[in-house]
């Protein structure tokens, strides 16, 4: 039988670590999905002076003093990504790669780095076009494939996705080497619309267009309201109460995905919040 | 003609030193008023595990490290008591002791150290009760008064207005040795309720009662509805948005005085943000 967790918390930025630090201290059983080095802001600011307590101090070095503090704890990344979330009623189910994992309450601290949602993505989610490749690879086997890949982690999942598919093309949305295998097509260009009918049909481009009968789009992060169907946002954020409740019992969220201003402080002060808020729904149940 | 600050800070916790540094971040010019140990709930803790960033402190170490970082930022604490604000329209007025200083906005962040009222203390302010004694003795002079002191300080307003009343009573809440003028006379009691008609008569107390024409209460802090008249609260509470915007125009509110958890991060963040959104209106006023 699959482990139940208390709280399984999505994302590694300070909402999510000082989230964890509260559970931790309640004596909650959790799991925090993330990457080791936290948040991809954090460790490019090159100097954070209203974090109080540390002045003047780089984002690396604040990272490592949260990471001291985790370790110190006994907490430690679970590093994989969160396609999609299922509220089961007693329980939630966390879909990441192959693998389903369990939680009585989800805390979502994904931040804003999804970006911009393309033309016609929401409408063909689930019809074409979707967020984890190797999760859906299955269904098209011997069919025609467009990965929109945001980071070198996306290079591993199209290499895996081209030995089932027909013809497999990959945008990267980032410089570098690429290590493709020599059967994927890499397209530089910039994606700006899915197109369809009842299924996806096409990729339009800014300078060409790609025939095609898939699209994944491989970000750091999902979409909330894609990543946990039923969750009810306010424009581009979670909606939340000051207890940082959503509309889904045993969901809540905390950081920058909440709303602005995206900043280290407001996101931990509501990743405590939130913690406090899932250990009294977890007394409740 | 006074000096009128962008930003009037009230209280010296985590929330009121957060928003103290973002606020001079974005180049305001701020007063903070508060006391040089920051805060006491802070100072007594023995050990702090959920500060992100610090794991196993003491509360005197975290304050230490909240006040190298204050001092970086050239923002000094002004060790002053505000009694009370009033909304003047274009700016903000904060009485202390003979004091008036100027504010075009301000941010409450008062705590939650004022404890229960006194019943009939809310019905008589201004008819015989007040928080501040030295402001008000020339009201008493050769009249009857009892001070009901929540700290030592309370002890140096007791001696001035000793000089002016006919007699006055001394109900001190907390232990140790007082330093009064011989005129005062001590009362080990716990008061219970102020009674009177037009004005204050007497003062119940747990075993006893004392006549008296003017009762001052003197805590570490003013309730905020009592602080700020017009202030909209919700239960015990100042109501906020999510903005920490309150129902008064140019005042925010932030910390423990907002609601629970009272926890530092919380209070931190919400700090940082009621100085965002006042930066933001005065940009826009």
């Amino acid at each position: 039988m699959t482990q139940r967790y208390d709280i399984a918390i999505v994302g590694s930025g300070p909402a999510a670590l000082e989230a964890a630090i509260n559970a931790k201290i309640r004596n909650k059983n959790i799991i925090i999905f993330g990457n080791k080095d936290f948040s991809g802001k954090l460790i490019k600011a090159p100097k954070i002076n209203n974090y109080l307590g540390f002045y003047d101090i780089k984002g690396t070095e604040l990272k490592n003093h949260f990471e001291e503090h985790i370790k110190n704890m006994g907490i430690q990344i679970t590093e994989e990504r969160i396609d999609s979330i299922y509220a089961m009623g007693e329980y939630f189910a966390l879909m990441a790669n192959q693998k389903q994992y369990e939680a009585k309450t989800i805390i979502l601290a994904v931040g804003m780095e999804y970006g911009k949602q393309l033309k016609g993505e929401e409408g063909f989610l689930g019809r074409g076009v979707g967020y984890c490749a190797t999760c859906d690879a299955p269904l098209y086997k011997g069919k025609s494939v467009t990965i929109i890949g945001y980071n070198k982690e996306a290079e591993e999942e199209a290499n895996y996705v081209s030995e089932l598919a027909a013809e497999l093309h990959y945008i990267p949305m980032y410089k570098g080497e690429y290590d493709l295998n020599d059967k994927i097509q890499v397209i530089n260009d910039k994606p700006i619309e899915i197109k369809g009918d009842e299924k996806v049909k096409k990729v339009i481009m800014e300078n060409d267009s790609i025939d095609t009968d898939g699209v994944f789009i491989l970000k750091d992060s999902i979409p909330p309201g894609q990543l946990v169907p039923g969750l009810e946002m306010e424009d581009e954020h979670i909606k939340v109460n000051k207890n940082m409740v959503t509309n889904i019992k045993g969901c809540f969220a905390a950081g920058d995905c909440t709303g602005k201003p995206y900043q280290y402080m407001k996101a931990a002060g509501e990743g405590q919040v939130a913690a406090l808020s899932a250990v009294e729904y977890l007394s409740e149940i």
